[in-house]
């Protein structure tokens, strides 16, 4: 009946934030049904939950295995077509896997896996099936990211020769100097929270929007961490030099005790011609400086952006949009991928992505723990 | 089986902007089910956008007679409950008329009617029905305008002495200049906009912003329009001089001739104690000075503001919210309202309000032609 | 021996920041040199400044009946050239008439005079004596404010359809609530004050810059002031339309009552290409919008900027100056017309700026004691 | 006769920027007499330059030992009490090393030398005559700095955990990517630049900031440097990570091929408790974040400040001054500390900075050309 694209969610149940998001993206240009998923591992609550957000019973499944079998079951003009995996970090591999294994489409939170090795299994399988698979990098779907982006191909500020990102928040402040307070921070536990908190958790973002809006790859990397008291295990903040070649540097800033900071994301791009810089906290302004020229300041819906940028805008200039809107231009990036719509590189944020972005990781942690050397990527 | 309200929609089909705002707005806290409507009186296209907005064709309804028999001929708990009109000014009247009449709750575009009259009409039946029926005065759902409300509600900046509002567009500009290109502009014949342009479209917005924030009346308002050329026969720009008493004054500042401003709507309300000061293209700032103290800023999402702030914004502090957000908290609010949750007053802009933007249209128009003369609200 | 011109200044002596402000503006370009002057009337004081300041007391008066005949008595090579009248405003116009009579330039502080009579008096021997006559609308001065009008005159946004300006401070509000206290401002005082409080001290700032970035002449204005309760005597508030013509009009916000306001001067220009925006708590910024362009932000001391703009600005861009450089500018303007020059009109606000000034309080309290009614100036 | 500082001047003449800026500094308080100097090595020059400014030829040197001479041959009271040295960087030396061996305070232009060696040289001097000796690292002397230091010492922040400055220009950019153009330019040339471009001329002003704001000496930095091109010998760009414990760490960033920046140095202080924030190009705003409230606003000028903030400060709120106030500031701090007031420690930077100043540069081109490893200071 529906013409929209058949959408299943893994996670995101109760008072997850992150449900809220996809859901909110996922309804915001009418490209998707969602038909069903498994929402809690508890299945009272999952069938609570689904009723709550409108689905009927008989696609909610008490677990991953259960939805890929019935789905599978369904002739294809009803199956699933694609599946949000929004489920703890350490359940991203197993479910992808499988959903991979048998050809569903993939929407990723990130970060895509636990280790680079479980992400690269992961695109090795990505590669055999051709399915469309996505990591979401949310920041990368805001019509002024994407604007920086064309722009940076188009030569707009020349050769890149100097990169600086920010991402500072504060709210490990309040619970870090309590050593018990602490100990109840998920995150800052290696058992739950892996290798890295604030490198894993928001790093990722800054390597990935660095790697995105350039189109280049960082070569090599030192890192400095900081771990603030002796016995914390997991760093929250750090700084990480990172080099494109000999001659073109920068810097990532990532921390988690920037006290009273928000989500305080910045992306500072310098190029032989000109500069681009954008803040996620005003994410509706791009500025572009240009030698000697004065600044020029870029807003979303306007004819003189790229069509990628304004692919994502759906009001007119001067109504702000924000991050539900960003989540929603990569939702409907890979709608577009999915129902063979020609799309630009880019539209969605990719496996490849993801699999750099845990690459990223244990190398930071690599140069941290050998005393802040340069180890390559 | 959902549990979700069951909506309807008039108007907003095809490119329709408004439509994607309220169809967002509806999806957003899960609130909300669309079950059907009639979004284009052509009913060919009715029936194709019903379909791709995912809806079966069974309560996709010509027009809103049908709509309104069919429905009242379903069980109670089948029956859409609350119906959205977002079709042309000239049919809100008629169609809110109808609806009121047979006990649908109605979400309503502003205007409200083309007349004050036809305002009055509807109120005097929604005092009888006891029904929901809201005023999509859109910017009123920002979380730091409902904060704003709340604290002047509150006495943090004392008592109010001196208002300030702009509303300042410049997309009537590219064609004004021009006598062939602004017969082209719907907005500008008399015939189609009714008796104003800019004050209808875009004055009301700051009129009811201003009655909405300081819980206050405008008693007498003196205005001075400008219509950019002696042929042009609809107002393009005006200031507005308001009187809440003979100590406290104000002005509106309002225009489609700002040349490139895209949606500069600001607020500034000065109290004895203190001052608020909100724009909307950066909603999610709220300045607050206060006599001899640094001036503060405000953000969605924090423990300091109110519940009524907070119940609207999703995300943690420092993830923007947009224009989506803010219609899609009004929803909420008629949400509560129709499950009879109780709710703060405010939570969705009333038929009162849209009352008054119809009175003070009218009288604007009337101070204007009358020689720029204090007139009584 | 030296070069310089001579300057002598009456007021502003003891705690004076007026003479603070055109002390420093006159050392600022090596043009000129403080030689003597009457600081304050009581003779010991006057002494007493004058050796603080580092003068040498040959030159120091004890008023100016002795300042002019002592230093007419000189031979012209010595004479001071330049006299800068900084004292209480009724003195003004005494002072300014036998200075102006004895063939002095002078350097008058706003207003003019206390009465548009005798600014009409001034002008008259001014057009006879052909001296160099600055009146100081300190903002004038501002690098960004003489880019602005020099935009506007080479018609980078069109023909001028709208203007808004806002002079909005909060002063006046800790002591207006208080019968007893608001007796202690002598602003407030009409016996001291004048006719007016607000409109004087600042509405007449927005005025002459209205006029002075437009090159464009006010012809008729409505004003609503405030007084904020019925015994006060002087206005604290005000709301003036203005009209150039039937098709380009404007407004005038001024308040004293703007709570924690500090010195919050803005100044909006729409023409039919482009409009101009600048804030004077952030002078270094002039905003330049575009039809369907970037906003552009222009900064001083770039090649960009027009020579009137450049001649302004002593340090590269990014290193901020402020009002004491405004102050510096006008200083310049008048020592290069003294010193014969050419200079470009404008590069001092002259006494026809004084006169406009003057009749702009008297119109718009005309207006506004006459039920808000439209005046010609 | 009169009660003024009597201050000398080496360097500075012809359109010297730097001569500008103390000139004007100099005469902002009414503090100073320049009472000569040499300000241009060639004798002609430097008389026509002091006669431009106003100075009577008999105290116009031709060289530092003639006004050594000359001065010391004077009575006391009579003699230059102080004497800025405002000439190329490796003749502050040898200038400063004589007027300190003759007792006279000193004014340094930064950088204090060209070599460590030199600087501590100086300052052992110094130490035996007690002499004023100030190195103007300008930004120092910002009220709101002042504030920010103040803050700091009295634990409004808490205790510091990170800290992050900016100091990024554009100005290399347009002669960088032409080996021709680049030759032209002193401060690439390691003959008369000496050992740093970058580093030397902005990266110390961020690294003094960084000591004078917090209270804290630097313990341990790695450095990694950018010369954009293999043949180009002079650093352009670097990042440089300091730590001032295990568990206290930060990083300065700055740049002269941050194309198109112009002066945008920027501070960023996180405590335990809360956070300050300060930029150069908006200077009369101090952002302070804390945990949990409203960001607050802090502006000169205001009661809420600490007296050594509000000391440079001459005009009320909301009056912008800049940056020849900043180095005003410093003058007055020399001022008083000349005529023997108590006075603030940090009313002027002192010499202790300007050797931190030195090891800061020899130390980072260290650690870079060491492979980019960490050396303590």
């Amino acid at each position: 009946m529906s013409e929209k694209i058949r959408l299943g969610i893994l996670g995101g149940g109760g008072d997850s934030l992150i449900g809220v998001v996809h859901r909110i993206a996922a309804n915001m240009f009418d490209y998707y049904q969602i038909v069903g998923g498994c929402f809690n591992p508890n299945p009272t609550e999952n069938k609570q939950f689904a009723a709550k957000i409108g689905l009927a019973p008989d696609r909610v499944y008490d677990n991953v295995d259960l939805l890929i079998a019935q789905e599978l079951s369904l002739p294809p003009e009803e199956r699933m077509q694609v599946v949000s995996v929004l489920t703890p970090n350490f359940l991203h591999f197993p479910m992808a896997k499988q959903l991979l294994e048998n050809g569903f489409n993939i929407i990723c939170e990130k970060p895509l896996t636990t280790t680079h090795a479980e992400a690269l299994e992961l695109q090795a399988i990505q590669d055999k099936q051709k399915v469309v698979f996505a990591v979401t990098y949310t920041y990368t779907g805001y019509p002024m990211v994407r604007q920086m982006k064309q722009m940076i191909a188009e030569g707009a500020i020349g050769k890149v020769q100097k990169v600086d990102l920010q991402y500072y928040q504060g709210w490990i402040n309040p619970v870090i100097h309590d050593s018990e307070q602490r100990k109840s921070v998920w995150r800052l536990d290696p058992e739950k929270g892996g290798i890295s908190c604030c490198i894993g958790d928001i790093g990722t973002h800054a390597f990935d929007m660095l790697e995105y809006v350039t189109n280049m790859r960082v070569k090599t990397l030192l890192a400095d961490l900081n771990y603030r008291y002796p016995d914390n295990e997991m760093d929250v903040d750090g700084t990480i030099l990172v080099r494109f070649s000999d001659y073109c540097k920068g810097v990532l800033r990532v921390s988690q005790i920037a006290t009273a900071e928000e989500n305080n994301f910045t992306v500072q791009i310098y190029g032989e011609k000109g500069s681009l810089k954008w803040a996620q906290e005003n994410p509706n302004y791009l500025n572009f400086l240009q030698e000697g020229q004065p600044l020029q300041q870029l807003k979303p819906g306007h004819d003189y952006l790229h069509a990628f940028s304004l692919e994502g805008t759906k009001l007119p200039p001067g109504h702000p949009e924000g991050l539900f809107d960003a989540m929603g231009n990569i939702y409907m990036g890979v709608a577009n991928a999915i129902i063979g719509e020609d799309f630009i590189h880019g539209a969605y944020p990719d496996i490849e992505e993801g699999v750099r972005g845990m690459l990223f990781i244990e190398k930071v942690i690599d140069s941290h723990k050998n005393g802040n050397v340069w180890v390559n990527l």
